[in-house]
């Protein structure tokens, strides 16, 4: 029988190798054994459902580090601002864009503030990695997203899966009237130059599948061309909005417990049969959180 | 008038700042006055052609780094081995990746010897970044290709739209009957655990907006539940084989031309009036090779 090739490494290890000790534990293993408490539900206040025509993207805020913006966004949901909007943009290896074309609805918020959330104070409460970043000083997690720290200040990480602010020129003009996600290699190039409010923990593939915008050569943006490219936003709600019998039972693992350090140690050195060699270092954006549905 | 959000990120620059002497350069004004010689045809040889049902996935092989993996491509792309193959996996974030599904053929080369062409002995041609790497001792492009290096070793570096040679557990077991491409974060996790051959240099769109495959709880690893959802793939030729006249007339930028250390430079630190904030580095992975139609 011919195995699928990558199989094994996709599933991080099925066959963990057999140590001196007790097999070294995997990923899935990890996961599997995290006590209750290292789980935390979605706080339903700080969730986006995004309904496309093919399903729903779940969208976790983040607050501690894009308050403003991220209460502009919630007064732009109360007004259903979202409602009939649609993804005009989606470049290769770059991101989704998600706007109001509708004129009259566009116009009644083109002058809403925006604000420059970059960056914060740094906080002790940042879970370091030891890894080696290639951007930032310092790495690691903090309110359960992947930050980067210059001792100074602290800031979110432009990985994959994350959603920002888009703006224009003028650094305070991302004012949540319009939002991307990234699709592709984290464009870290990106960081601490927009403002970042949260990211997609379920349904990604919802966006990163869509078919790309017409390119145009040397101005390649990923723009669709024409409105009957695009993909329709029936609404976005807040998950507090909705009766809690109708919201979704997510959980993710708490990035402050040891069960998230094994975790992420697990992925950085994989031990199962199919590796020939341990990577030795896992950058930020090679782990995602781990997310489930509340046990019964 | 709004402008698109992240436009002039994507663009990189259309406005440089003014600075004392001339303006900095752009990564699309350096590419405009790279003078002819820095500018490579691909070699027909080393050029794929994989049509599928929506346009032309484009392949530049790398058999400097894998030359007995490429040969069994090579030798498969004779007996056309790959005509009516299929894209039988698309994991969202990870990898496509394609197989030949008629029984006959597969079994025909079933046996087919594979290679373990994971790393070659470190070469001066590296052209070195002095950026720092999460995962490998030193970076740089070599043979044009973003490799890395410990000093005594070279090997392929996973980014996006790189292509492989899939495998079972076995590490000689890649022998090019089954080919991936990467469609995500770069999983550096991989790298000198698998043969790399070469990278997608244009049409990588119509891989990476493929459909994922269907989620199995847990064990997720994108491959398509029924052969309906396949992409068929009519056929993979070398340039070479076609009539020089049916060839595209693609060329690179060659990586070890002042033209390409500049563009690096500018994407490293972008100068313009959207940017805030210069990162002041870069990941390997963050520089695609640039392409163009060659002039008439």
């Amino acid at each position: 029988m011919r195995y699928h090739p990558l199989l094994v490494a996709a599933l991080a290890s099925l066959v963990p190798v057999l140590a001196a000790a007790a097999p070294l534990p995997t990923p899935e293993g990890i996961l599997a054994a995290a006590p209750a408490g290292d789980w935390q539900a979605l706080e339903p206040a700080d969730t986006l459902y995004m309904d496309l025509p093919k399903g729903r993207v779940v969208i976790l805020l983040a607050p501690g580090f894009a308050p403003k913006t991220i209460a502009n966004i919630k007064n732009l949901l109360g007004d259903k601002y979202f409602d009939g909007s649609a993804i005009v943009r989606s470049q290769d290896n770059y991101v989704v864009q998600w706007s109001q074309e509708n004129k009259a609805k566009k116009e009644a918020k083109a002058k809403l503030k925006g604000y420059v959330e970059f960056e914060r104070p740094a906080s002790p409460s940042l879970v370091r990695l030891p890894d080696h970043d290639t951007y930032a000083p310092q790495t690691g997690f903090d309110g359960d997203f992947a930050a980067g720290s210059d001792g100074k200040s602290e800031w979110l990480l432009h990985c994959y899966g994350m959603v920002g602010a888009g703006r224009d020129s003028a650094p305070d003009s991302g004012s949540g009237v319009e939002l991307y996600a990234v699709t592709g290699q984290a464009p870290r190039q990106l960081d601490r130059n927009i403002t970042l409010v949260g990211r997609v923990v379920q349904g990604m593939e919802l966006l990163s599948a869509l078919p790309r915008g017409a390119s145009a050569q040397g101005a390649y943006m990923g723009f669709y061309q024409k409105p009957d490219e695009y993909t329709k936003i029936s609404s976005i709600r807040l998950a507090s909005e909705l009766p809690a019998k109708e919201r979704l039972r997510l959980q993710y693992l708490k990035t402050d417990t040891k069960s998230f350090t094994a975790y992420v140690e697990a992925r950085r050195n994989r031990h199962n049969n199919w590796f020939v060699r341990a990577a030795g270092a896992i950058d930020a954006c090679n782990i995602p959180l781990p997310l489930r549905s509340a046990p019964n």
